[in-house]
């Protein structure tokens, strides 16, 4: 089980309702926003920029896209919806529109939720020239038939998308790499989490320090983030990741959820399955045709990087997701988020305890002699044989840590005090 | 499902009806009449004939046999049993023999069923000197104790076995082999189904055209000439047959069969499972312990050709089984052997679609761009990963569209067509 | 199921009921006195001696224990517990003490077991400085408080560790080598059966000359033994050995069981588990984490030796374990010992058994032209595919006789007689 101390988590959720009401979209002032918030939280991240228009494989940098208002007034003047009130009212990447609808012309624009009447849905239109309102279907309910006035000013322009990258140097190059993403307007779940928990992760791994492996995190907007990433990253990923993460729901208190990397057999699996094996019962697994979100570009053919994905409740999989109901009272909440902190952290305590252990001596150690174990053979000491004696009878350099572990059926951060006592006593060396 | 149209299978219940009362065996007149019906379905057969006594590997090729008349009568010469009635009621390869029996010593030579009482069965003795008539337990139930007149007239001389071959050329020199049999007598499922099911399927793929590989179907006595076959071709074969299939029992309306090459991993296994299971639910597997056709031959050790042998229901394991109740009424049906032969449409539909897609671009392309996506990305569009992805994020160059098919679980015949217009808008490329 | 003729059983419970009462440890006359009988049993058998504090890996040879007598008295000098009567009375290596003490000081040193209070259980202490006393816990139960006399004399010198060492040469260096242990004194299942067991295979082997491998076993002391006599011999146990097993706890009538080797893929596991499965029915499946024999050091990272366990109860696995209980009349008997005698010469015969066959012919052989296979096909002789034919079906020199034998589910010693006829028909070749 996870900790449940709730003091990280309740810091995270005060940054997350920081970060609420901004309105984010791929692009445009939201995002930069954002970025600004996260570095104040973190040095050490760097904030870079994009041209619009600029090629990355089969895409193109959309143009910044930035709202100035966005009304819907009935024919007396009455204000039914106001973009100020919530973010999610308008269609992402919605163009200017100035007009005068009869409900049945205006309906065709309108998105609402006839099965979740109280929620705001959450739509985008990125690469269509279109316009959209969102609102609650019970208010659309109420629209008496009539003319309805839109006014919606938006600019949709040449300018920049941006990204945030933050790089722990470990003692090796050799590096695990986070992904999240920072496109989504005023919803928490999906995806404020995802940010907010691997802020506070990169600032535990600085004051922990002494890190065998370096850490990469990056804030990026989803799918075309990813893809410009890669493209200028490639060669260097490639070269150092071993292990990658995509980061997103992770912060309400339903079940965790995992994702496995395209053939599910990399190192970011078994490290993520063995963190909800051991620290979080009842997960939930699913496969390579539930995905549906930037592991798409990093694990895609060509690119090939291991990612896995972890989660609380997967995106797509509750009930509020992609609504104004994905909030941060009853969704997300300090325990939920600490609950992602916690988890991530397990995943960093496994790569760090990872190694190769390997006998110094052939047959067991003399064990009674060291004081490794009891020296009145009865009934009781011979009736198990332990955790140690299984650390050095798997230690034959073809088992890491983790392997031995998953095959003792013990949570490695029980074995890796167990065995750097060995090693303390001449009995092991581990090769990193 | 197999498609419920019985216009091809009234025509292939036709040319079975014709050939249905020709008494085949592994040689003789009856498979030279056989063949000559065959090679007037398409000329492209080529006969070829074996002088008796050669050796292949263990084997020589028996005399050739035919029969003159067989006739059972009582002491009042009243006649019991007629060959020209059934050539069931004569064992293969039936010595002559004239004299008159006692109902006891003649019993040594009778074969009935008592278990199937109306049955005649079919027996045979290849290699062993030897007489016998079958008959009808009933019949044989009122026989009266007395003298019985036999009266068998067959020539067993040297002379020649036949076979026929039909090769469709197609743009590879790789090739599909089908394999059936034309030495059994008066029996509809086994073994009239195989070659006349074959001899249609020959015509669609002439009818066809353009094709990716090489068909060859073989119409071979079983066992001693898919012995003859193999020693005579087996360089070619084993440098040309990338799958092969055993076709019998392929007429009637029970559900379908299949029974692995001797390891059970080739690509012949792949694809008849594959055709199996998504197009004829509920299909029984056998394993090679099951075997008893020519796959015992071609997948010998030495021969290792990939046979896998695909039926409805398996010679054997239905009551009617080497029997005359083995008939063109109540077993084999139009809409049975049209339903093999929509089946092994499938399995060449199946080796015609399989290539190597390979993306063209790193990460996914930019699909609403190319008007493959839906545009605006609300819940329902993102609720589902569709084939398209699928294939896409499959298309690594490690797997076949086959393999993609079996990983996401939906058969090839609907995905081939995205694969093509994927190819077709520039983002796949197919190695086949 | 294992033969029911107690013969040779009574034989073997004769030989263990002799060497029963003798005192054995790690080291010391009873050790020297069970060897020599051994060796009157088997004149092959070497006995070597090696000297105490020699290093051996991390261990060193412990002194030499010889026990001169041990009592407790009452204060009115009753004899409450002599070591003549049981030597389980004594700890082993108990050094020597002469004292009087109170019952509270005294219960210190005393072993008893509350929940076998009729059994006096098996304490060691060998390379701690110890003394101790074991009784059955009524007896502990009915003294009074008061004081007691101890009177252990005990020697603890300098001196010899012995074991036993039996090779039969058979045609080939490869060699199945037979460990157990001579360290326990008075106790049947664990460890008298597995020395007196062994004696008897080797006996059976010299009669049964032609062998095709060599047979080595080895009659050590536990941990220490084993230690030494694979620092002695490594090299030529590496180059040599092809299958070991670890023979204990193979006297009683319970169900048999099986503990793997390291990684449970070896030569060794998979015959043992061909003889169990297909000789006594129910055996239990223990892993590698149930270990706790020598297995421990042979297949220890380094040596790497392929040492499967075989056994009836396992060790610690049945109530009597480790104490007066487990004794040659309610546990061991004749009828035990010779169901763990057969199943040795199952695993001897497999091994002697299995080679690689290869078919000579492609294609099936002419079965009936050989009088191997019925010449008259009807319904009943075509009903199943023979032993005969699945040997030629898998001859393909990819497949030795066992992995046959497991393909098609019948025991090897069924099959063996088979190839051996296909052989001598000129149908096969083996390759040992």
């Amino acid at each position: 089980m996870y900790k449940n101390e709730t003091s990280i988590g309740l810091q995270i959720h005060d940054l997350a309702r920081e970060l609420f009401p901004i309105n984010r979209s791929l692009t445009g002032n939201g995002v930069r926003e954002t970025l600004s918030i996260l570095k104040r939280e973190n040095r050490e991240l760097n904030i870079f920029k994009i041209k619009s228009g600029k090629r990355f494989y089969d895409w193109r940098v959309p143009k910044e896209w930035n709202v100035k208002h966005a009304f819907l007034r009935d024919h007396l003047g009455n204000v039914l919806i106001d973009f100020r009130k919530n973010n999610l009212h308008l269609m992402g990447y919605s163009k200017s529109f100035k007009g005068s609808l009869s409900l049945s012309t205006l309906k065709k624009n309108l998105y609402s939720l006839p099965n979740l009447p109280e929620a705001i849905p959450y739509t985008t239109s990125y690469y269509e020239d279109n316009w959209g309102l969102c609102l609650r279907h019970i208010d659309l309910l109420s629209m008496p038939d009539g003319m309805y006035e839109v006014d919606i000013e938006t600019e949709l322009k040449s300018g920049f998308l941006n990204y945030g990258e933050l790089y722990l140097k470990g003692a090796s190059r050799k590096e695990i790499l986070f992904s999240t993403y920072i496109c989504h307007p005023s919803m928490a779940n999906n995806e404020l989490s995802g940010p907010v928990v691997l802020t506070y992760l990169a600032k535990a791994l600085k004051n922990r320090g002494g890190l065998k492996f370096s850490y990469r995190f990056i804030f990026i907007p989803e799918t075309i983030g990813s893809i410009i990433y890669i493209k200028q990253n490639l060669k260097k990923l490639k070269r150092n990741v071993i292990a990658a993460y995509n980061i997103t729901c992770i912060g309400d208190e339903r079940s965790f959820s995992f994702l496995p990397s395209r053939y599910g057999n990399s190192l970011s699996d078994m490290v993520a399955l063995h963190a909800l094996k051991f620290s979080t019962p009842g997960f939930k697994k699913y496969t390579w045709s539930d995905r549906g979100s930037d592991e798409r570009q990093f694990c895609s053919p060509g690119v090939d990087l291991p990612m896995a994905s972890v989660m609380r409740t997967k995106y797509g999989e509750y009930p509020e997701y992609h609504t104004s109901l994905d909030d941060l009272e009853k969704v997300v909440t300090p325990e939920g988020l600490q609950g992602g902190y916690d988890l991530l952290n397990k995943i960093v305590d496994i790569h760090e305890f990872n190694c190769t252990p390997k006998a110094r001596f052939k047959c067991e150690p003399h064990m009674s002699k060291r004081g490794l174990y009891p020296s009145i053979s009865s009934l009781q000491s011979k009736s198990q044989v332990s955790n140690v004696m299984n650390i050095l009878t798997w230690a034959d350099g073809r088992n890491t840590l983790l392997d031995i572990s998953n095959r003792i059926q013990q949570p490695i951060w029980t074995l890796f005090p167990i065995y750097k006592e060995l090693c303390d006593n001449g009995l092991l060396v581990g090769k990193d």
